[in-house]
């Protein structure tokens, strides 16, 4: 297995990859941490040696040519999603590109459409989607349990962003991001209504930049956006991130609405799932009860909250699974055709709020 | 005073007028309860009786005519707002009038019209505005707590409608209700909108209508809408309710975000206002502590919640003291004016929904 | 009917007597309110005048002795509730006395006693017992839901006393309160307690006096309690009261434990009742929905919550339908025997604290 | 490092000795993973595979002969907790032992004194104290945030022995567990009011046991408990904890009040801790955020909660920095002193609830 970057996603990562060794008598693989890439070698090697990846390489190219590399694991920024993986794609790696998967849908398809070709495992990487709580809710919803969909509402709001005087870094820049919170949190949420609810069919809204200026450089992407989503199977709802909400930090919720019952989430409360079945009626599942999702791997009484960071450990323990079975990682992941089609419905999000009117998102 | 109507809403007034009398030693005014109107005799009656009010019509042109009454208190089905009001504005009544003020803006914009010419005071029924939770968001949004807003989100939830059985009552039709959803539900959020964060100036979105027939006749009424908003001041925000949200009954939140600081609030838990000014550091506020809006006129301990019915008792208590001074019940009261603004909001997300293109809300 | 004092106690039965006049269609009865009593002629005659009492009297022996009185509502301080309440009783009227019923045990007894002999219909202010979500989970328990009850606990926390600048009025003097938090908020626990598990047994446990001096006059009460209680069903829990506890106010909660399932309350989220009947699913129960304890004289729809001072509406109309039937407030109204029972645990609890040992609750 | 023990705490210490290898880009020490001792032989292969020990061992003599070992985990039932570490002690092994650290107070003395005197760093393994939040609530009340104390209330709440069909392991047998949910769950409430508040004085209070047979054979330990507590400082509290607690599970609560403040704590939501310094305004503070304790061990952005787990890698942290370090691990971490005065205080529990008298917590 080779990485690139060394921030916040390529720790998580790489933290998830150190809990993985430890986490099952018998695991679908233990990978060797051939080589992790990044740019400023002092803090790359800080986070090379903490995570006992064998090397540090200052060149992705070194890494999606190395032959002992079967597995290119893509934590880097937005930017370099697209060149490296396709690098590592046409090399034959099994793929895991941190989301969004490209800086735009054409980006997207791209790398969906040649490891489709290659043959390789692709996954992008929607670590939500392995919280124990959005699984059982993936669940509960399978089975019916809601009825037929009526609504579905997420909010993914961070106020990172509301200081003028915070660095300008690529996150504010549209050539290395794409698009600011539509790209970074929207995605997220975009991903959590495909998989709990189905495909997106159309989608209205508007867009909004309150910080314009950074560093004396002008910031060319949406810092906040909230949409209209119609659903294939009828359901509409609403969508909203942003990186000025208030004092808001980390608020990732969403609710889902049926004939038969409704569902909510919040990621402060990860270990919690509610449940509405009976008017005024509320249940509140904690998780963390044996028989729940993912928790044969943990603690052998409830009442033991997993943390956010778990999710990693969970989603490369999938994607080590389906390499080692040369399986697809759907449903439960996503792989590079949802990170397309997530894509997709950004890329509409972003022109109905340019163009003033609802957007279609179009067929793949 | 007299009133039209003596269903919820007709109820919920009287009780307010009978904890009313009670409720200070020295009260602005202790109405005289003349008459109510409705069509069902022996209905009317019980709650003629029940009430205390002194005769029962059948007919509202007696109650916009009879000398004896000062205030035309308006708590029918929407179908009945426009004519009964107008005809006792025409009588110099004082004037309330149950929300929505008209079945579109363009009956709200006549009685507006009439009632600002007459010169009488008038107020439209937002009584989540005397929700004390809700009067204490807008004193910190005044005295600039939260600094500049940058988001609102709201959303009003019930289940009410979603049994395809249900009997199909005036509001499943559009001639008697205006509209369905967006009327009955909307109308709420998009006051508190206005009273909270000030103009709406642009809203797209989609309405939905999930149950076509019912009692073998068509609903041409929307169940459910979703809308983005653009406020005057640069905030964007959603909008959403709905009578078909699986389980959910009577939910009733908002959120508003400014660059320094969020609030939330939720009907459910009345009594509770929460404020975030430091980042992961969210404030319950319990309103029944002394020194909260409208806690002079409860009890002398913290800790004791009132109920959703108070809204009213507080609602009444400042349309007689505004009669009595012979002042508009401006700010916190709504008049008709802010009853014709948000019925311009409203009949905008429903062309928005039509059209499929964001439209802007016309100046009154 | 006629009522001794005007002060916190005197004005919420009072306004329950308004709200009761407009809460059914075909009440019990509608009482006549001749007279109501206190010290201070100027405060008193506010009170009268708000209410509609119609007299103020200084004397309460003159409402004993007035022949238009069938209820006698003793809402005055611990230290007036033996006398006035005999004569009354000795003069055949109805009894509604505030809890706790006398300043110990002995007094309690006196009450009971001649109440009983008396053969007049009596009721103790344990108000709580009125809370709709309070009725239920002693519905739930009766029904057996939570199967053999092991644990009860409960505390109730106020700050109202932690000043010592506070002034120091009757509830700091023995002689005229009888105990401190063990009287005033234990004495509401206690009565949960018994309400809902059954009787105590046997208790240990401490008091404390935080401050022991204020207005340079002594303290001789406790201001604060702690209790473990053995039930004769075999349960074992805590008791806890306090005036002192930081700055929480009016934190009223308690928990059930039973073989099979748990039950929580909190009088801050008095619509709510939390049942816990498989592990780590916690279902909220919105007590507002229609089919709850005494929902059926409130709203048509559910989620529109009643305020604290409602359950005084509830036990005056319970106490109104008794006089009217001629039948014992039991089992959901407490009797003056259930003033006497709680009387004995309280005695207990400050006798045990004293000795440093458990005690047996005495057979009444 | 070699560990006695692999069951939930065996892998408990485990899984975070290999967190540990990775969560920082210094570690204090990077222990060798010598040798895991266990009586299964088969159970205890896949556990020392699992997590990487060196060799697995029958006999836990050899661990306190083995020269390569510095720190001896004893992770074990509370029947293996003296005799094992007394002969790591005299091997001049640094220890860990789990709670509680004897049967009983006597045995808790023995190990403490043999390890002052030899000079070995020493702790109990309260992994409570390790949480964020609990560091929190220790911080908070150290700088007197809360003022003085005044009360203290914890319950500790599990139903894994509500059924009496359960095997009747160790942990209900007083030769080798010492005494049931006093031993087992009280003992981690008492020392978070000892963290906490400080030394308690005296005892009173009751035990039960629901179940009195399991597998044909008796239970002759406590499942629960409920008792009083003086402090040094003057505070008063209840300290409760059951295994037969309805179905509820894991129900680890606290909560401080002091002159100045109150405190709350769950540990079903371990990432937030409440904190009321005024009425009514109850701050709900999210120690995810940065600047919070052990916070920058873990992500750069706050609202990524952690889990129960990562309190023993906190624990065992600290343990590493202190031996390297050749310091105590108090004042926050508990050593062998700390765990014998909790055994005092344990013990004291059962002798009051056993002679129905308030018992004294005898000096160390």
């Amino acid at each position: 297995m080779a990485m690139l970057g060394y921030g916040f996603m390529g720790c998580a990562h790489s933290r998830a990859l150190t809990v993985l060794q430890a986490l099952e008598d018998e695991p679908a693989g233990t990978p060797r941490l051939v080589s992790i890439c990044g740019r400023d070698p002092a803090a790359l090697e800080r986070v090379r040696a903490r995570y006992g990846w064998e090397s540090a390489v200052l060149e992705w190219r070194q890494q999606a040519a190395d032959e002992r590399v079967a597995i290119f694991d893509n934590a880097g920024p937005n930017g370099v999603h697209l060149e490296p993986t396709l690098a590592a794609t046409r090399n034959g790696k099994h793929l895991l590109c941190e989301k969004p998967l490209g800086r735009n849908a054409a980006e997207a398809l791209r790398l969906c459409a040649e490891a489709t070709c290659a043959g390789v495992v692709h996954m992008c990487g929607f670590n939500l989607r392995f919280l124990p709580a959005v699984r059982l809710a993936r669940e509960l919803l399978e089975a019916g349990d809601l009825g037929d969909l009526v609504h579905f509402r997420a909010r993914f709001l961070a106020s990172s962003a509301l200081r003028p005087d915070q660095r300008r870094t690529w996150r504010f820049d549209a050539a290395q991001a794409g698009s600011g919170a539509v790209a970074d949190l929207g995605s997220h949420i975009v991903d959590l209504a495909r998989y709990l609810v189905g495909e997106p069919v159309a989608v209205s809204g508007s867009t909004a930049t309150q910080v314009t200026t950074r560093d004396g450089g002008p910031v060319d992407v949406d810092d906040a956006f909230a949409a209209v989503v119609e659903f294939a199977g009828g359901a509409i709802g609403t969508l909203e991130a942003s990186r000025v909400a208030g004092r808001r930090s980390n608020v990732c919720a969403f609710e889902v609405d049926g004939t038969r019952g409704s569902l909510s989430f919040d990621i402060g409360r990860l270990n919690e799932l509610e449940l509405v079945t009976e008017r005024k009626r509320s249940v509140q599942i904690d998780v963390t009860a044996p028989g729940h999702p993912f928790m044969e791997l943990w603690w052998p009484a409830p009442g033991h909250p997993i943390g956010w960071g778990d999710s990693f450990v969970h989603e490369l323990r999938h994607l080590l699974a389906c390499v080692a079975a040369g399986r697809s990682v759907r449903p439960h992941g996503a792989d590079f055709e949802d990170g397309y089609r997530c894509a997709l419905v950004c890329d509409a999000i972003l022109k109905a709020a340019d163009a003033g009117a609802r957007h279609e998102v179009p067929p793949p």
